[in-house]
């Protein structure tokens, strides 16, 4: 039986002084004197097997010093426990089979690759240990959040992607269209989408929000975890135009629900990945962040912080900080205010709550004093803002009001007021940005290097 | 402390004689001679609360018998256990508590309803029983694919939605653009996609598969399991335009392997769901399939036949039966076909092995006959197909070769060729669409029925 990487590190004793095989790809080789070193992984798991082969065992033993970087073998040999080392065992080899060659042109040699240079080349830069790394820890918190609301009773809600209604009315949004470009139908001077597949215009979702109400109305507790999508023209380290999301959504849930839930899955997702990504977490903590494991230790150690928005102003206003964006009461918190609250005030992650009524979405709960809603933001040392949610307003004639403050179209929203009529119970919810865990989680500083296809502006290969 | 429905269900016996609080939505409501009984549930359980309300206690009954069903209420009363019947235990209301309205035009109302009405109202559909059941075990099947998985060493890969190539060249694709379609950017008489967001032409995709199998070169075992789009304009019970994929790719793995996953996979998802989601599956068995238990069980029950396609059109001809389409070598097999061999044949699952290359997509493994190909599709009483599969081809000249004779475009192909350049081992895999499994497992027959708000042509609504 040939036994994989992952199956060797977790019971390598169980085999010592056996003849045992493995398979996988050459990751180094460095011959010394009549010895060469194979390290060999199959990708099961994060660290490599040495493979000892001994010049006087192999015929090929030339060639087989020759073999380029990811050329995949298949060997038979004996486990040999070695002591006083990182490694605690290595194979001895007896025979090794060329199962697939790699050509000496592979780009992946072994050196530092710049992070900018591995983007281009997507199909292979999964191989290179810090997206070995980034991607086991990207697929091991996906699973902690499936984990997480599954055991706390959460139904997973598969919100649709394309929508006709830009419902949330949040940044720009893609079209999906299968109308003949060069020649659409036209009707009365203006494109006719009557005859577009859905019958009607239709984009890729920014949010599923409003649907996840709709689910939370029948299940009482739901969440979300798919793709979301935005078209901004914008070329930053932290937006990407295709990411994850990952949005609760709670019945009979007022704020105060709301920020537990949220608390108690951050800090389940930090300590999941923690004892079931080892090595990456190690290998995080030891060459893309030194203070990583400081930073996560911090988030798991503390109760976070809740204060209102109208006390973090006040605060800041307090601080005798000068910020390059002024503080006064009615303006969006910046990153560096954020970060001040969350870095220096409190030195621990923070809830901020009901901000300005005129700086938050139309479907936020306002509250008692008339200029407020029951938002909150969860803000984190290091990043700033990571979560955003609310209170939904329940009450029929103030959403009808606020939807046309903010100059929608009533119309679009007759679902999403029905809900209002029927049993419309007060509900919270939130949204997380899958990718901003991950960087968080893995110090990585740019969204491009936590999803493997990275989708921006002028960029959709592979 | 108020008990979610969940807990009550699972607990009751620990608070029988305890005042507890509870707080649903009213699912149905009779009176009968001073007393009235609600039937009340918050969404987080199959099964409602019986609530019993004596008239005697409460100034206001004539008012809460008249509660519109769906209206939400909060109740403080005993726990009794009761006997002999259906129901285990009800609660004798001590104070009830109006906590959301809902209008007496609710369009919910207790009577049977047909499953292309509730289709209009999706956003209240989830509410009724049929829904209840559905979802969550679309919920609970979901979470048993990330278990079975996760818990065998796969990583969970998020592939791209949005691309850049028709890389699989299967079926129509819906297009992706945030060009103007009254006056899209025009050169040379055609429409400028260079200026278009990605800066050329993009598409939702088909499947994940082919950066699957980046991802699985990487990692050896990966899955995926997310969105995939189909704009074919057809107005079947089993087509929607926007639908869930799952998509495991495994390295140093030969089609034997592959069918082994597909076959454990397909047990472990069924099991998992009678055994978390029991209400849900007996009300499936009861009221959707009488046949349900003894379809699944008949899975449970018997390894999977496996045949070559050649021995499947040898069977096939000396059954004796009359098929609409004519059996011969060389036909792509019909439904007809498919279910002949698995129900009156086999009568349990089969997999066909070995098709036609001609009738097989390119990147099919091409065997030793130089006819056939490494496919495999899994076949199932009641059904017919519900997963396809492949070893793909590794071999670098032999699948530049069919990529060529399947006239696609080679230079859309250079990082998918790299792969077989770069220690491109065997790998294998296979796509298994999320909702058939879920028609399959709930007895449903049409796959408007177990998405939330399906996409299909001229539908994009809620």
């Amino acid at each position: 039986m040939i036994l994989s990487n992952s199956e060797l590190f977790k019971d390598y004793e169980k085999y010592i002084g056996q003849d045992i095989e493995v398979e996988g790809w050459v990751k180094t080789l460095r011959d010394s004197n009549k010895i060469a070193f194979i390290e060999l992984n199959d990708g099961s798991y994060f660290n490599n097997i040495q493979i000892v082969v001994d010049e006087s065992k192999f015929e090929e033993f030339k060639q087989i010093t020759k073999y380029p970087l990811y050329t995949a073998l298949h060997i038979k040999g004996k486990l040999l426990s070695i002591d006083g080392t990182k490694q605690k065992f290595e194979i001895n080899a007896d025979e090794i089979e060329l199962l697939a060659t790699s050509d000496t042109d592979y780009p992946l040699q072994k050196k530092r690759h710049s992070l900018e240079f591995l983007r281009t080349i997507a199909h292979l830069r999964p191989r290179a240990n810090t997206f070995l790394a980034v991607f086991r820890v990207r697929s091991v918190a996906a699973y902690a959040v499936h984990k997480f609301f599954q055991e706390n009773g959460f139904v997973y809600a598969n919100t649709p992607l394309i929508t006709a209604s830009d419902a949330e009315g949040a940044g720009e949004m893609f079209r999906v269209t299968t109308l003949d470009m060069e020649k659409p139908p036209m009707k009365d001077g203006k494109v006719d989408y009557k005859q577009d597949f859905f019958g009607n215009e239709a984009h890729l979702t920014v949010s599923g929000q409003l649907e996840a109400e709709i689910m939370a109305m029948a299940f009482k507790n739901v969440y979300t975890f798919g793709p979301t999508f935005r078209a901004e023209n914008s070329n930053t380290a932290r937006h990407a135009a295709e990411f994850w999301m990952i949005e609760p959504e709670m019945a009979f849930a007022d704020l105060n629900k709301n920020m537990d839930v949220a608390e108690k899955m951050v800090k389940y997702i930090i300590s999941y990945c923690l004892e079931n990504a080892k090595p990456e977490m190690e290998f995080f903590n030891s060459f893309v962040d030194k203070n990583l494991f400081e930073r996560l230790d911090n988030i798991l150690n503390n109760d976070f912080e809740r204060i209102t928005y109208t006390k973090a102003i006040e605060l800041l206003l307090n601080s005798g900080h000068k910020f390059d964006y002024k503080v006064e009461w009615g303006i969006d918190l910046q990153t560096e205010h954020e970060r001040y609250l969350t870095e220096h005030i409190f030195k621990k992650p923070v809830f901020v709550t009901d901000y300005p009524e005129k700086i938050k979405a139309f479907y936020m709960r306002q509250n008692d004093d008339g200029k407020t809603v029951a938002a909150m933001d969860l803000l984190v040392p290091g990043v700033g803002e990571i979560i955003g949610g609310s209170q939904r307003e329940e009450r029929l004639d103030i959403l009808e009001r606020k939807i046309k403050d903010n100059g929608l179209n009533m119309d679009n929203y007759w679902w999403y007021l029905e809900l209002r009529k029927y049993g419309g119970v007060k509900h919270s919810g939130y949204g997380l940005g899958f990718e901003r865990m991950i960087m968080y989680l893995t110090g990585m500083q740019n969204i491009r290097d936590v999803i493997a296809f990275p989708r921006t502006v002028g960029n959709a290969e592979f």
